[in-house]
């Protein structure tokens, strides 16, 4: 399925007090991959935005393992891919490589989003068609 | 076993252009809970830092749920449950909840670690009898 | 002029390697201790948001000094005083104290802004006048 | 004096309810663009850290002017200039620019500090010859 991989320089405002990438940012760098994906895909912000409708696609179940702690400076790359494409909802793998050794893999299932125009609420959609396509790859 | 409950009022800050918790700080939320689940038990930040010569505990694996969103403004309670303590690591359940409706469930499991004085590297150590006895509950 | 004290627990995860707060960190203590602020005016987040109208009071101009590093597990006080009420803008000066010992002194101005129902722009708008006459005191 | 530019993506994660970029997160960007200064003055993050023995630089004094906001999915430019060099502190200013407007002028001082190995405290010390030659530009 659908793939892209990114690079990412690690930041000294990402790391704790034992010099290590506090937890939480890995989730911070996983969301912006799959940011990247839709730009990857060819799909604009303003596409995104605009002619889709989404709010953006809030993750409802996340999860990752740490095998290797990430410094100051490193730079690794992480790899995004869809492993499955449902009506309304999708699942992203990420993997986040030092020199080809994986260091943090995560999983999201995201949800398409829209606000109800009556309601205002957050309601789920289905996947764009022109998305969902390339996803399947 | 040991349990223990906070409150948080979300923050502007916290949310994104959705309006809504940007995911990856409900991992920060859980991270400080379980900051405060050694201050629980009676273990003050010198007594982990400095008696237990803890460099901290570090995720090794975490994942969470959500099933409701939460905004700018809200206060909820997130209650911090130990679920299992192994030889050197433990796991923690956190529930975020709003009005006792559950909105979010994390799951993670810690690994005690020092710094190795030789070697300057980050290693695993049994957890300190008097911390998991407590967490035994 | 009006004035209002929070506390505040410092965060592992405010915290980097040098184990001190991170400098930007400050700044969402400083942000959080404005809403406080229309809460301890007496001004709900429904009455900012739906009654007045604000998307926000963005920050157009900010500095801070800090004197005194802050670590993990501290707690702090943070008061935070009216200094200027303008017609769209406000000052607000916000002194961060351990032990009655000034640490941090942040000032920011800030614009009251309204989304333009027409071009759908940020826009500033006139300080709703409850507002103002409590930020007067 | 010595200048560096680099580029960013903001992110979705960098940005609040108003959809714009939450204003702590364009010192986190200024934070990081002095630690490639660094980098593009010749000293690895390993010389930082081992050959100068820096803990860091931690920011003494800062300010912002911000007279635009920015949105998730624009990339921005930073020009980062060395703009004084004192015996232990220098100061450095950020212009962030889109198609050459500006949109946020951050300026910061910083004072170089060890580790005193003795008590353990953070300290002041000269900055490094080197680093502070190429920094006078």
């Amino acid at each position: 399925m659908f793939s892209n991989t990114t690079r990412r320089l690690i930041e000294w405002g990402d790391c704790d007090p034992a010099g290590i990438v506090f937890n939480p940012k890995f989730f911070v760098y996983f969301d912006h991959c799959t940011a990247q994906l839709y730009i990857a895909a060819g799909f604009s912000r303003s596409t995104m935005l605009e002619d889709f409708g989404a709010v953006g696609a809030p993750v409802v179940k996340t999860g990752a393992e740490f095998y290797m702690p990430s410094t100051f400076g490193e730079e690794v790359t992480i790899t995004s891919t869809v492993t499955r494409v449902g009506t309304s909802s999708f699942d992203v793998t990420h993997r986040l490589e030092k020199d080809g050794v994986l260091r943090v893999e995560g999983k999201e299932t995201r949800v398409w989003t829209l606000r109800d125009p009556d309601s205002g609420n957050l309601v789920s959609a289905p996947l764009p068609e022109p998305l969902a396509k390339v996803f399947r790859g």
